[in-house]
């Protein structure tokens, strides 16, 4: 337990640097008159945005508690759930709140640094995103210690990470429609049309599109890594915990099992050292610096806690004194995935490189061949990545297993391996997410400065802080795809453990003869791709991320052409307004944005839910493995293929502009192509992301009711069930779409 | 054998008929002056595309050939394999030969009969299609038959299946990127920046595009069903050879083996029947005639040839006496099956429905917005369709399996229930080939009056009977849909019956206790997905359509580049042209698409060969099935929404143009996204589900030489093998991008 609490206290140490960093950045000037104006819109706007999203979710929050409770109530699932639950989300709606004020207050203040002093700038906006990136882990690691302390079991945490996961693709998903909706609007009319620059005042869509930037890039994806980590942290607790009851003795099984908080305690360490060195005349080594630092840390610290945390008469008794080293080895492996996954991100997103430039040529052709071009070079993209995760699953699992013969204990050594693999990839969390906060910060600064005609004072140093904003954006969006792929993978396994756990307590599988072999869970866990059943759970797994996205993006594009509409409208009707002598009327855009966003996130977060229920309660916990599985290759390869497209297609038409050729018509039809991207990166892509966890941790918080449902196992009961469910998600998705503005559609005419 | 006999003989009829059809066609009148000049520049240019394609495919064929023989010679594969590759890829060429030349020859005569009677023009068009549809039933009919009379056994025929759809693969993807980057080129600068009628003789393109109907949905469509019906047939015997080697008395074996001729032979007499019931004033009524009662005429049909072909004893040695019943129900589900695609189609691309006409309404925001709505609107349609593939799996294994109590001999009666689903589907191909073959002929008809100057005179009658061509295009498309998912599942088990034939028969696995039975297979057919390695196999099978579909389009999306290019070109050095004074240099056009569709093709079609030798080398058969079956289920979902996107973006448009908005923003925005979704749907889509079957047939061609592999384990051999085939693919590769044409980069400026 000596681990756990110095996680805790470690934790709460991270929390009082975020306390200082956070005064830090208030205490710096915020500049004054147009500026402030600027900000205060800004700010205001992502608020009240805020507070009717949280509005929102709060609705859902309460119907779930109640739905747990009743199932606790019954003893079908256990109270901690519930409570765990509503820990989670509260914990993941506090981060995205959190991700949005800092962020809002660091943009002005950068912008005021960057007038006198760029090596400031850099710094505020640093620390700003550190304040996210530092609190994410802080809060993950005091909860689910807290938690573990509490309830013992880190099966019973689930319902934490469920919470965490759930509030997360709520706030994606609601900040990308509403970021995407706005800067398409604003590109399309504003660039395209009116020939206007980036954050010109004159575009009615310019305040919602700053908004957009706070509540979508940096409250969504707060939230989002936050549940990343902790449903890393939880799942690989119990797949600790189901090892060690196998491989050591009784007394020694919290080792396996607190491992990940103190690996990641570790984490949080490197990363505060690492943020502290970020510094310098040139902000790309500055970064680099930190983020070398930080893996440097980690690399020496792994080996180090490894070491001492992995008792010696452990590997005694599993007469395997190399196995601590080979798991070493495998959370380097971890690493190496996502350094390649950032090459192959470098390669086909990069300006420099043969995708980009290519792309850029063929806009010439027009918006048709342009947008083609990025979908085909997106395309292949998915390819190296699928070989990389292929690879690294593959190389943990057997480097764990040490052997080639898996059939026995080996096996289930190589998925604690895949495990941990996992987790060396999440533990640099926190410096991601701080440079991750730190790219819509310094955009922000940016448009702040243009918004408030101060763009001459400023100079070119936002726009350089801007570029290494942008590459830092490629660089997490690589490490959210490896690490869901790999995460997903250890939940599974997770689900896979609890079931066994529990099942084998109820007698509803036979027991091994002597201990847990890899032969034995293979037996048990009857997840043939033969199985009509199952085949056909691949098949929906594989099919429903494109039904996600479409219901994701199509919010998006909805709430994008009623903002063409509107910012057309207003240029239209008040003339003035281009000229420069009338202020548009943001307000209306802000609506638009708003409205979209809250009818549009409910459907696609309804699939991370009912989907997996539904099938659970359907067939049985193999068919909804199968489902999972599916869902977990399909969405993280469809992800890669939309963040890659997305950011070609930006950098196409950055390709254009930096050649000096706006206003020209291939640079139009790059703009289209980059508006075509937008929904894509930015709403659906890391939404996927989500999806994935959501749907796993889900169906690991409900396997005690899969489980009461094989006891009590009759037709009329599970039919009876499903019908309940599917009627409930009708009512859902009814409502959703009743709130949904309307759009007219075209006649038919013979 | 007298089935077999009775088959050939129905074929030979089959192709007397055909004979007699063209004869008919060729009879009419092909019209006079500019009227021929149009056939004649159409029918060369075809006629030259093929020729120079069938060069480039006929080196594949020989060094395939010289590769299969090169086995055989070392006893690793039968001799019979590369017999039978030769004669399946020359019958698979010659289907697109024939679908060309009888495509091009009835084009003109259709035009001719509808300046005077368009219910002429409706009968030419018809049976133009006719003789394409009913070869293709025909000539695999007579081909499958005579070499089942000589090699004996199924499983010998499978070089056949192999060479069908390698020359399929080539024709589709060839005559696919051909008539994409002429359409794409003749629209963007024909359509959105001369604004020009579609086929307005001014546009260089326009006779590439009339050449590219003909070369790639005729040619290549041909050949595409050519594949999927014959290597239906031949997986069909395979299975049916097994489960009958289990189930029934060895005397009574060849009556499963040779159901599945006996069923296309009926087949084919109901197409014969249904087409020639073809005819009347209403051509909608027409064609739904023809269908329909090729359809009532197979329910029958069937039942009785069931009922007489799977004798009482064999009934009442399986004590099953329903057995031949359920069977019957099951070729019925694949019906439904096929039927219920047609629905989704139907609601997701037809104009009167919500989707085409929100996308239509949404233009109005410009062309990212359009193609964006597109987007999420075919990946809508993706789910539905997914849930009548699992539906129609799971209900068909389980009413030919009799009960829920798989494991035993019943399991092996479900995975012949699949296979006869899947035929159920697979017998119309004839009249949905013949309706497939009808569109672009009507299309080429309107074409060349348009070409010709006598448009007016021709009136409405043929604009009447394209629109019952965009209809009948829509229905084969879900056709080929609903039976590219089902076929490569029936070949999958196949594959695995196969191999485990020959498996025993060289004793690498442990044989049954009594009959083999589903739980044996199970334990045989290692596909578990916790294996790291199966996992890995799934990945990379779910990932490799998007690869291929990312180079297949690049080639198109390249050629259309270079074709816009090129027609600005022509319009710019060359005013008199768009005057009407001159005729544009319509070769130069034909040569950009010939040149791009002879490199381009290459790659895509290495993904089919190189992706299962190399896993099966590597590795084992199972991590080749594991990606076979994510290969499968990911290629039909991505086909999917390839075809509804490209269907839906295309009838907006129309929807537009019909309401009389021609050449306004919003028609042109529905321009550029049909020009988005054209190569998806016609270049990549139809590949995708060859790509599917090639695999497959391709892998079960392979079995002998994978466990030839097995039995020489060791690692070095397999190392050496797999070192060999990534050089050659690489080469292959390296050659195909030496000869592809370059286009120039965009300089990446600081």
């Amino acid at each position: 337990m000596i681990h756990v609490y110095v996680t805790i206290i470690l934790g709460i140490i991270g929390l009082i640097i975020v306390f200082w960093l956070r005064n830090w950045v208030l205490k710096q000037s915020p500049g004054t008159g147009r500026m402030i104006d600027a900000y205060s819109w800004i700010k205001s706007g992502a608020r009240a945005f805020l507070k009717r999203e949280f509005t929102t979710i709060t609705y859902f929050i309460i119907a779930i508690i109640i739905a747990l409770s009743l199932l606790a109530f019954n003893n079908i699932i256990a109270w901690q759930i519930p409570v765990g639950f509503l820990v989670g989300a509260l914990s993941s709606l506090f981060m995205a709140w959190l991700g949005m004020e800092t962020a809002t207050d660091a943009n002005v203040r950068t912008t005021q640094a960057a007038r006198t002093d760029p090596r400031k700038a850099l710094l505020i906006a640093v620390r700003g995103g550190a304040v996210t990136g530092l609190s994410l882990m802080a809060i993950a690691l005091v909860g689910i210690g807290i938690l573990y302390l509490i309830f013992g079991d880190p099966a019973l945490i689930v319902g934490y990470g469920f919470g965490a996961s759930l509030a997360a693709l709520f706030a994606q998903l609601g900040g990308g429609i509403y970021t995407k909706s706005a800067d398409i609007g604003a590109d399309l009319v504003g660039k395209v049309e009116a020939e206007l620059e980036e954050d010109d005042p004159r575009n009615a869509a310019v305040i919602a599109d700053l908004v957009g930037d706070n509540v979508g890039d940096c409250a969504g994806r707060a939230s989002d890594l936050f549940e990343s980590f902790s449903d890393n942290i939880i799942t690989m607790m119990i797949v600790g915990a189901f090892l060690a009851s196998i491989i050591v003795p009784p007394s020694e099984v919290i080792y396996l099992v607190e491992l990940a908080l103190v690996l990641q305690a570790m984490g949080l360490v490197a990363s505060i050292i690492g943020i502290f060195f970020i510094g310098g005349q040139d902000p790309v080594k500055a970064i680099y610096r930190g983020f070398f630092l930080t893996g440097l840390i980690l690399v020496i610290g792994f080996y180090i806690i490894i070491e001492l945390m992995i008792p010696r008469d452990i590997l005694a008794t599993l007469s395997d004194p190399t196995f601590g080293f080979r798991l070493w080895i495998t959370t380097m492996l971890g690493m190496i995935g996502s350094l390649l996954t950032a090459i192959i991100v470098w390669y086909y997103t990069g300006p420099k490189n043969k995708p980009v430039r290519e792309i850029a040529s063929l806009a010439k052709g027009g918006p048709a061949i342009d947008i083609l071009a990025g979908i085909y070079w997106g395309m292949e993209s998915i390819f190296p990545e699928a070989i990389v995760v292929a690879a690294i699953t593959i190389a943990s699992f057997y480097v764990a297993a040490g052997e080639f013969n898996i059939f026995g204990l080996s096996g289930i050594k190589g998925l604690f391996g895949i495990a941990t693999a996992t987790l060396g990839l999440q533990t640099m969390a926190g410096i991601i997410q701080t440079s991750d906060t730190f790219g819509p910060i310094v955009d922000n600064a940016d448009g702040i400065a243009t918004l408030s005609g101060i763009s001459s004072e400023v100079g070119t140093s936002l726009e350089k802080l801007d570029s290494v904003g942008n590459m830092t954006k490629a660089l997490t969006k690589a490490y959210g795809m490896a690490s869901a792929l790999l995460t997903s993978l250890s939940i599974l396994f997770a689900l896979i453990a609890d079931y066994i756990n529990i099942a084998l307590e109820k007698g509803i599988i036979p027991a091994p003869e002597g201990k847990i072999t890899f032969d034995y869970i293979l037996k048990i866990a009857n997840i043939h791709m033969l199985i009509p059943e199952l085949l056909g759970g691949l098949i929906l797994g594989v099919a429903v991320p494109y039904l996600f996205t479409s219901w994701a993006i199509s919010g998006a594009v909805r709430g994008a052409f009623e903002m063409v509409r509107e910012v057309r409208r207003q240029f239209r009707e008040n003339p003035a307004i281009l000229k420069g002598e009338a202020l548009p009327d943001y307000g209306r855009a802000v609506d638009i944005s708003t409205k979209y966003a809250l009818t549009e996130m409910i459907s696609p977060t309804t699939l991370g839910l009912f989907m997996p229920i539904l099938l659970g309660t359907l067939f049985d916990v193999w068919v909804l493995i199968a489902y999972l599985i599916g869902l977990k290759i399909s969405s993280a390869l469809l992800a890669v293929f939309q963040f890659n497209a997305g950011g070609q297609l930006d950098n196409a038409k950055k390709l254009i502009e930096i050649a000096g050729r706006k206003g020209t018509d291939e640079h139009k039809a790059a703009v289209v192509g980059d508006t075509f991207g937008d929904p894509l990166k930015d709403t659906s892509g890391p939404s996927l992301h989500i999806l994935i966890k959501l749907s796993n941790i889900f169906s690991i918080t409900m396997i005690p009711y899969f489980i009461w449902l094989t006891i009590n196992n009759n037709l009329a009961l599970r039919l009876e069930a499903a019908v309940i469910i599917i009627i409930v998600w009708v009512i859902l998705l009814f409502i959703a779409k009743r709130f949904r503005p309307k759009i007219e559609l075209e006649e038919a005419k013979e």
